[in-house]
């Protein structure tokens, strides 16, 4: 296990407790207060079930106990179902018995008001006093289907509700929500290991119940539902450790829209955050997001067998040929290749298909397939046979009554090969659906559908690790602290252009070569220096945008230019100075450091000039970051393609600008605690090279 | 009605046919040729059901006929379900009976070989001959579920199946998948009215097919899955008479992907065309385009009730905070405008709620509403009194117990408004979908697919009107035959740029003033009455792409500089002439006219310079195009900012643009028959004024 993400042992315990403690346990199976003991009751908890109730000697047939002195043994868990203002006292109850977590599911805390604020602040700080560790409060409880434990108050499984158990492990922020999700995917035949609402995270956060499940051998897929980020790094080393565990994570995460943020905003009381970072942080550390419900169940589906491709080649046989080029369709939107096969192939498959069927990939099986349906396994044995098929997807519809011959076959398949094989199974009475999913072979409804989840599970089979940037051994650390300290000294926050420009020379980011001059003949000399042509920028300590104020003069070659432009600039403010600065060309990027409230110091690139207003184009990644993951980010641009060289201009240095933004994110990094914001732009790059043009750093 | 679209009375026949001959009718109701009376007989077809068989007096209980001469009375239609090479014979014989149209299920035509397509072959000319319509062949019939007539083979109504009568009509290509899609689509609790299958289109096209389906008063919704369009015209025919109709056309077109279109192609024998024409079509026309199938029958059920929008606003009321935000984020990304309510709206919503809800909009109603149901009937109440309800959407989950009372509330609202209202219902038991759907309600298991459908609603309700231009008065039709003649005298197809120029000129289309000369003087000359600065360009018959070899100087200023350059240019071909022209400046726009297969003429629009390289972003519109449809299709390019004016210039003149588009559009439909290609490249638009800048034009 690795040291950094080890789970807090308290959380090893909730997720299997060999003991629950329900405090205010009601004998009425029906109340929420009842509902905890009547599930555990009904479903068969494992362990050991304690209703804690100062006046009943039994509830619903069970042994109570008037308080939690009177229980023998160690208790895992206790969940508290008491009115908010009895909550802070029980909590702290549970702490001296030694409970490690309690689950606190009344509302009436900061999701309700000032008074709920102040309760929820007494909360955490028996939280901090004591060690417990608390789920809640405001929150819907917890379960464990192993152990059919199952301190929560939800109606989820009300009714004739059959449970599924399985590999698939969700976190929700949201309760109800969470439980919809719960409910849709018990139905679609997915199986659950763990469901865990989180409420208003007074204590344990989403991040770090996902640690703790990540190390749980029977979980093979973490899925969470979030509203707002409050844990980011512990996002990111769950992530980690759920890399090196080949464990997807996927995630829902709201407030993608400003619509989306703000009713966020006002669910929860916490910040959706900027989606762009979390977007950035997710593609850099292999977490699959997930725009909706379905979508998130698909997707678990698709991967709740554990199985993983070796490539993105899909091949599909379908009775119907329509359904094989709408699937086609959608598998090339969906990043899978649907490719042709080779002539020998087709010869084989032919063999076996109607003379109007097709044997090209997508293979058309033909509506023959209804009455002769051992077809598909001859069918499906060649597919399997094939080296081209990282994926295999089969299409059917209708056809109830040839489904027991069908479904043989896709399963003979299936056991047949350990490449991921799906169905999609489309009208009919839907019972052919339930009949291979009981089986564990995953099967959609729709072929989008089915194509979505399947290049969701190739992107992750593919991935790449998450970055392990080394720090450049070439920071020049005393240059760094000089300028900070300097501007300290001074009370200054804004580094002007020079000290900005050193600041970031300092961690190897080529600049510009510029000299600083105090007056229009010293100007002249440092342009004889540097070379012609070259620009002239008002170094002012006072005025931040100087081009809004015209204090940027480019392209100057003769001795009489820079004297002229000299003079001007120093016009605009007497007391600054002047920086000379050799012109450079090049495509025009700008790179920005700022922090982010959940994850810290991030990196944002984004395609400089005009393309910057067109497109509004722009990455973030998390510092610091390695050279690939940097060039990674700046391919992801929409506009990337114009580092290829556009109009018969050479390809740009790729390389370089992603050592530049590597660079700048070690800066970001080490100076998290220094650093409010630093903009480099542009930072032009072209074909043998990278460099600083402008720079401008905050300091906090 | 329209005469343009009035639908050939043999398809009025064939969607209501008072009496069905089945050629080749088995006695045997499981074999294909058994099927259709089969299922007749089950349902109850209204009609006159005629089996012919030559050999038995009685089919499956009904009395048969040797052959169709002994049948008294009209016959509507007929499905002739013998083998291929007994088909054109029989089709013949249906014509000399007076039936207008037949069914051809059999396979075995152009789908299969070369003796396949040369029977086809004969079935057209019959169709020709005689004026019988053909469906088919190689199809699965047809059925209109009013009249209960089933000429067709499909299993999809196989087993326990409950037909649900409706206003959608479904026109598939694809048998198999179309018959999925109309499974699916039932079970879902669609009502359709007709579903007819085209197969091999030897007669009768999709297009003419919902040409019929549009005139009929049953039929609100129109929905076709297409893989190729063989009959581009029509098609835009029924958009524009289902326009007047208030008829919404939903379509899947695959072949998106070049892998789509080569399954396509290789499934049906058609191309599946390029698909940017078939994408502008529908933006222009109002067809609603849709990906797949699940979203297909989404957007089916939305528009099954008829209701349409007056604005974009959602009022979201929800059990779950979560989904209410999850679904703020889907309605956002879906172009609905998700607004908090003022603050008396929300006051009003705030008393029927519990303290912690929200009444902002996504309104929390919180799972109180499980034990106090009564909540949503007064929440609803005021959702639909508030004056921003533009649609209206419930969202619900799990709390099958409670639905009842929750449904009650929900049928009292939907009766009480003209507004659409939609309910997402996620996990349970699915029972309560089903109960909504009985009541005609749209109903969906996931808050995105559901934000989907009510942006397509929307984008429907308010859609603008297909495109009517009016030909600009002021075209120089002299001038454009004087070109024409001129080219096709000399046997040129290649108009150089100057002729090329002309002709644009001569359709209203302001190009750069321009002379052409003849030789080095000449060309100063030229500069002189034009102004500089200037351009020389190689004005050649025999070099086409003339920047590829150097052929064009811009920017030239002296006398000098223009001599130089007329003499380096005529160097390069020196039976060439020159053209001098002003030069210009602005935003690059290419403009280019081609014929799509299936359409006609189109006009494409890009951004030209480096955008055109980066984004690739282009789109198409078919000729004509009235100025509004031009300034739209160019507001869509994803660039399209651009014209807004980036790094301080002036807003670019989008109207001059568009008028020009709108000409050469003019230009593309007029000469149709004449013109092969047309490429200005770049239309310079700048903040006054749009002008050609280099034109070339090959005829036909």
């Amino acid at each position: 296990m690795d040291g950094n993400t080890a789970p807090h042992p308290a959380i090893h315990r909730m997720l299997h407790p060999r003991s629950i403690a329900v405090l205010g346990a009601s004998n009425n199976p029906v109340k929420l207060s009842g509902r905890a003991i009547a599930l555990m009751k009904r479903f068969g908890y494992i362990g050991r079930l304690l209703p804690i109730n100062p006046v009943r000697a039994q509830v619903q047939g069970l042994p109570a106990y008037p308080g939690l002195a009177d229980v023998d043994g160690d208790i895992d868990l206790a969940m508290i179902m008491l009115p908010a203002d009895q909550v802070v006292a029980a909590v702290r109850d549970c702490a001296e018995r030694g409970i490690p977590v309690a689950i606190v599911g009344a509302a009436g805390f900061a999701e309700l008001d000032e008074a709920g604020a102040r309760l929820q602040q007494q909360l955490s700080e028996v939280v901090a006093d004591t060690g417990i560790r608390l789920l809640g409060p405001n929150c819907l409880g917890m379960f464990s289907l192993k152990d059919r434990a199952m301190p929560t108050f939800t109606s989820a499984m009300d009714g004739d509700f059959q449970l599924r158990e399985g590999a698939l492990a969700f976190v929700s922020q949201s309760g109800a929500f969470g439980t919809f999700i719960f409910s849709a995917a018990q139905h679609a035949g997915l199986g659950i290991s763990h469901f865990l609402n989180t409420g208003n995270e007074a204590d344990l956060s989403v991040g770090e119940l996902l640690g703790g499940l990540v190390e749980l051998d029977e979980v093979r897929v973490l899925m969470a539902y979030l509203e707002g980020v409050h844990d980011g790094r512990e996002l990111l080393a769950v992530a980690r450790r759920a890399h090196e565990l080949d464990k997807p994570v996927l995630v829902v995460k709201v407030g993608r829209s400003e619509a989306g943020a703000r009713a966020a905003a006002s669910h929860t009381a916490s910040l959706a955050g900027e989606d762009a970072v979390f977007d950035g942080v997710v593609r850099q550390f292999g977490v699959v997001r997930v725009d909706g419900m379905e979508q998130l169940l698909d997707v678990g589906m698709i991967f709740a067998d554990g199985r993983r491709t070796r490539g993105r080649r899909l091949t599909t046989l379908s009775l119907s040929g329509g359904a094989g080029v709408l699937m086609a369709d959608a598998a090339a939107h969906h990043g899978l290749d649907v490719i042709p096969w080779e002539p020998e192939w087709q010869t084989r498959m032919a063999e076996v298909l109607p003379a109007f069927g097709s044997a090209r990939n997508p293979v058309d099986l033909t509506a023959n397939l209804i009455s002769d349906p051992a077809m598909l396994r001859r069918a499906l044995e060649i597919a399997v046979e094939h080296p081209g098929s990282d994926v295999i997807a089969v299409l059917l519809g209708n056809a109830d009554h040839a489904a027991d011959e069908l479904i043989g076959a896709i399963e003979h398949a299936y056991r047949s090969t350990d490449r991921p094989l799906v169905v999609v199974w489309t009208g009919g009475s839907g019972r052919p659906r339930e009949w291979l999913r009981e089986l564990g072979i995953p099967c959609f409804t729709d072929p989008g559908r089915a194509a979505a989840a399947l290049g969701a599970l190739a992107s992750y089979s593919l991935r790449l690790a998450p970055p392990s940037p080394q720090r450049p051994r070439d920071i020049d650390r005393r240059a760094v602290r000089a300028i900070l300290c300097e501007a300290r000294d001074h009370g200054r926050a804004q580094l002007d252009e020079h000290e900005s420009s050193r600041l970031i020379a300092a961690y190897g980011v080529p600049c510009a070569g510029a000299f600083p001059a105090k007056d229009p003949p010293s100007a002249v000399a440092a342009a004889h220096d540097l070379g012609t042509p070259v620009a002239v920028k008002l170094l002012s300590r006072t005025i931040g945008h100087k081009s809004d104020v015209g204090g940027v003069r480019l392209n100057l070659s003769t001795e009489a230019e820079v004297l002229a432009a000299a003079d001007d600039l120093l016009r605009l403010d007497p007391d600054a100075k002047l920086l000379v600065q050799r012109m450079s060309s090049g495509t025009e990027l700008i790179v920005g450091i700022k922090r982010d409230p959940a994850f810290g110091p991030v990196v944002v690139v984004g395609l400089g000039g005009v393309l910057v207003e067109v497109l509004a184009d722009s990455r973030v990644g998390v510092a610091p970051l390695d050279t690939a993951s940097a060039k990674r980010l700046l391919r992801s641009l929409r506009g990337s393609r114009i580092f290829d060289g556009v109009r018969g201009e050479p390809a740009r240095d790729l390389d370089a600008a992603a050592d530049a933004v590597s660079r700048l994110s070690w800066l970001a990094h080490d100076l998290a605690d220094d650093l409010e914001e630093l903009d480099v732009n542009p930072l032009l790059v072209d074909h043998n090279g990278a460099v600083a043009v402008d720079c401008l750093a905050v300091l906090t």
